[in-house]
């Protein structure tokens, strides 16, 4: 749309001077008020006399004209002190909409020193006080504080003239659409990008702000250069694409069109690894990486999400207004959104968070299958879990309940669903760290393993064919029993997680809070629980909730219980590795003298590895000839 | 060591040629005995008549001052045709320990055509035939078909004369060492090197040859260019180095001692997705690159280990003779020792052996901890193992049984080991290929994991204090029915490794044979076992080692006993993830419909992942708005 920008203000105040920068940065004519005085009033100002309305009359009225002959052709800039109402109306007369005020404003002594610190200009300073004297304050004007750097003072009026966004998000899928529409109904100003892909992707931006009211004011986009334009200096654009190699895509396709200090914000599920590359990628081109889990899914995006951003401090600190307001909120309504740490923390925690909810998953799986064993249909199953809220309550106990009632014709849908389980990377970069950092989170392994197997369908159906089997013994198990039992393994689940990032931060000196961790997964992440609540006054004294007081308590009460259900499951062949593998783990965990002893003697025997030995406690190791 | 090269033979055989080209290779002077003929000589050839003994007399006796006042400076090359013993008795006088002696021997008609195919030689062609009537064969002479190319000629005499070695070893710690000697036992002639490191590695390779006989004609070096250029070309160089960048600095300072074709051979246990960056940096080179694995730890290295080398194959079998001679030998008296395929196969291939090797011996480690729990001292354990030899023999049985019975004053040794049990990398590695690939190695996992929860000493000596434990229960288990347990899980161990292997073939494109994988195990390496002999045969007709009917019927003899020890020993509180791993994985497998419904359910509530049905066997995926 045209529009004649008037830049106004008392002599002094840098009209020219940022009226020439604007018109350079937009790309359209400047032309100075000044210029267009007619000769008489040249020479009475020449003479020291100050300008009456009636020798401004003319002149306004040619500036009138000439803003009018512009917005033939397009917008453009003029330059002219219009102190009062009245010749601001004269200027806008006829071209009401399609002008645009913008006021600079500074003190008397302000402006003063600076128009003595001048040279050659055809105003003296003394009739600068009978133009604060004229002045009459603009109603309607952008007013911008002339103390501001000339930069600062176009990059304001840009972002007021052409209601650049604050924020900008990029992907618009499940998950980045939940963020627009939360940032939006937070207020924010945001840009929405999404490619174009002829027949495939169209117009995906427009549709979506369509359909939503809370989208009004956002500007939709499928041409990057327009998007990233814009966005508000430093700009702030968030990833929403799939991880992996599209990131790199996007990022370079994105690249040409930044400014230096910008930031860009990957809120999807990336490889912690591939993070910290990323971030020193454009550190070298002088742009901001913020990487940063987001979890809720769908639901959780939209209404409040956890957020875990890790990455340079002073970027986090230009981006936190934003992912503070948009995240879920804790108990005491503080925001479930923390900087995490350096490089790749904040999707390493993610990660984490990911394997956790693998793991507290497959449990629940296994509970249902025992449940199924015992006879119980679905509705039954979801009976029984509601009973359960009191003690182990959590967003995945809740949907389980959800999911085991929900009817499809006259059978439980679960029923109809295919048991081949997917999994999108980051249960599996979880396995891969617990290998590689030497800390063993076992269930989370174990619930990724029992997902691959649950891959092998066709072998299953014909090894089931091949071996017997003993269905046909009694299940005794009470639902305190197996109550307990899901407990225990959650805790293990919890321990090992927790202790996972602990030695992540050990190794990397990434120096990361646990509890906060535990915070802010207590609200609008998949793995909030009452138990999570829990963590988070457990982990502020010690990093391995296993040593806590209450929690061995809890063990030593429970434990009974999963040795029963675990020992009868065998007994009756379940599948049920999670649970298993809880008291495996924790049954080495707790022996003092282990067999690995044996381990060690046999490397030695055919490697010569050496060992150490239980009565030389310095760090001598020894070889045997066996 | 100075000395005279004398290249003799008639006429026309090349002896110029070869010996100016020999002493441009190794740098040294040549003389043409035909320039020291008196003018008389030069004479009575010219007119066309053969010189007799006499007019021979005086030349030949300058030839042997001229080589006398060389020596004093250092070597030379000599060329003459010296037909006669006595001719060369006068040549030799006096510096007999200082000559070698070259024949360029070829057949008359050879010779006949080379001549006239010449121009400007001042001995006609009829005389050649004199010539052969002349020739005394030399005995002691290095004789060399003039057939072959100058090329070939000059690298036969120089390995000849020099004795250059057929193969290279570089790096003498255990293994490089035990592959020394084995190669040298069976009759190879090597070059060995270790680096030298002021005051810690000094003298290696000649202490080393020093101490044993069978390398009285090994050469040992700690300089590098010496090394390589000890060595027949193509060279083989086999690379005993730790894993790692050691590998990859190594290769950097060879590199330029290398000849185009020249081929490395990687020994250690390289990680195979490194081997696969080496082959292809190698052959961007020129360089053949052979990554193998080696197994059977120092013992096995010396008397015959399993080898399993991939990479280019043409390369290979340049290689095999040496490879396969070393290598263990199969009851069919076949080499343990095969191609394995492209890449980094090899490699891959041998870290599922060592994967399969952490479970063996977790597994053992769990019967260890079981019978302990009974009651029973090492020796008795011993005596228990000792009765498993007829249905579970294997190399790691019995050196377990070795162990157990090993006294150290008046306990057993084993009872002294600290039980933090180490790792070097391919147990960790065989865990991240699992994840990555889906093929669930669980037991290979669960091992590692053993390992990593052993180190964590201080805290399970804390933990122990803390939880309370059933260790006062009976525990009432036979060896029947332990045997039959640990026999399952063997199984089971074998049919993921296997099938980890024949993923990675599929994936990598590697067209790999499980059967001659088996075959290569059974010999030489840790893992050797009755049951790796029975799984050659089963593997030829399947891959999946669970559906062959012979292994079929035992577990479904042997399973009951697993569940009745496995849940007992959970009940005890007796940690055994492994054996427990293998139940419930098999249980999984077996089950036909299993509970990942319910995960593909929750996964689609809060993320929309979708799922798909049983009773729609098309690939459509369907969503529920839960």
């Amino acid at each position: 749309m045209k529009k004649i920008i008037f830049i106004i203000g008392v002599s002094g105040c840098g009209k020219s001077t940022i009226g020439k920068l604007l018109s350079e940065e937009l790309n359209i004519p400047f032309f100075d008020g000044d210029d267009y005085h007619p000769k008489e009033n040249i020479k009475k100002m020449s003479s020291g006399k100050p300008l009456n309305d009636d020798d401004r009359h003319g002149w306004l009225v040619t500036l009138n004209e000439l803003a009018k002959k512009q917005l033939e052709n397009g917008s453009c800039v003029i330059v002219c002190s219009a102190l009062k109402q009245k010749y601001r109306d004269i200027l806008n007369k006829g071209i009401e909409n399609q002008t645009e005020w913008v006021h600079l404003s500074g003190s008397f002594y302000t402006i003063y020193n600076r128009i003595n610190a001048r040279k050659d200009h055809f105003m003296p300073s003394e009739l600068l006080k009978s133009q604060f004297n004229a002045l009459e304050e603009p109603k309607s004007a952008i007013t911008i504080d002339v103390k501001l750097s000339p930069k600062e003072i176009i990059e304001k009026i840009k972002s007021e003239l052409m209601e650049l966004s604050e924020f900008g998000l990029l992907g618009l899928g499940v998950m980045g659409k939940s963020l627009c529409r939360n940032l939006a109904n937070n207020g924010f100003k945001i840009s929405m990008f999404n490619r174009h892909v002829e027949g495939v992707e169209e117009n995906v931006a427009v549709d979506f702000k369509n359909e939503h009211q809370e989208l009004s004011s956002a500007n939709p986009f499928d041409k990057l250069q327009e998007f990233v334009n814009s966005i508000q200096k430093p700009r702030k654009i968030m990833l929403m694409v799939n991880a992996g190699k599209t990131v790199d895509i996007v990022i370079d396709d994105l690249l040409p069109h930044l400014s230096e200090g910008d930031i860009l914000i990957d809120g999807g599920n990336s490889n912690y690894n591939k993070t910290k590359e990323r971030f020193d990628y454009l550190k070298s081109k002088k742009i901001h990486f913020i990487g940063t889990g987001v979890s809720g899914g769908e639901e959780g995006a939209l209404k409040g999400p956890s957020i875990m951003p890790s990455g340079d401090l002073e970027a986090y600190k230009k981006v936190q207004p934003f992912l503070e307001t948009i995240a879920a909120k804790d108990e005491n309504t503080l925001p479930c959104c923390t900087y995490i740490g350096p490089e790749g923390s904040g999707h390493f925690v993610k990660m984490v968070h990911n394997g956790i909810e693998y793991a507290e998953m497959q449990l629940l799986a296994e509970v249902f299958s025992i449940l199924s064993a015992t006879g119980k249909n679905p509705d039954e199953i979801a009976d029984v879990l509601e009973t359960w809220k009191n003690d182990a309550d959590s967003y995945l106990l809740n949907i389980t309940i959800d999911i085991l009632r929900k009817k499809d014709s006259n059978d439980w849908l679960v029923n109809k669903i295919l048991d081949k389980a997917g999994n999108k990377g980051t249960g599996n970069w979880a396995t891969i760290a617990t290998a590689q950092l030497g800390a063993p989170s076992t269930l989370i392994a174990s619930a990724l393993f029992a997902r691959y197997t649950s891959f092998y369908k066709e072998d299953r159906v014909e090894a089931n064919k091949n071996f017997s089997n003993e269905n046909d013994l009694n299940l005794d198990i009470s639902s305190k029993d197996l109550l307990n039992t899901y407990q225990f393994a959650r805790i293990i689940n919890h321990y090992q997680g927790f202790n996972l990032i602990n030695q992540a931060s050990n190794f990397y000196k990434w120096d990361l809070n646990l509890s906060e961790i535990a915070r802010i997964w207590t609200g609008g992440c998949i793995i909030k629980s009452s138990l999570m609540v829990e963590l988070v006054d457990v982990l502020k004294t010690t990093n391995s909730i296993l040593s806590n007081e209450k929690i061995i308590k809890q063990i030593n009460t429970i434990k009974p219980s999963a040795n029963r259900v675990v020992s009868q499951c065998v007994l009756k062949e379940i599948p049920i590795s999670c649970l298993s593998e809880s008291l495996n783990f924790f049954n080495s965990y707790t022996t003092e003298n282990s067999s690995a002893n044996l381990i060690q003697a046999q490397r030695d025997y055919f490697g010569a590895h050496t060992y150490q030995r239980i009565d030389d406690d310095s760090d001598k190791f020894y070889h045997t000839n066996w």
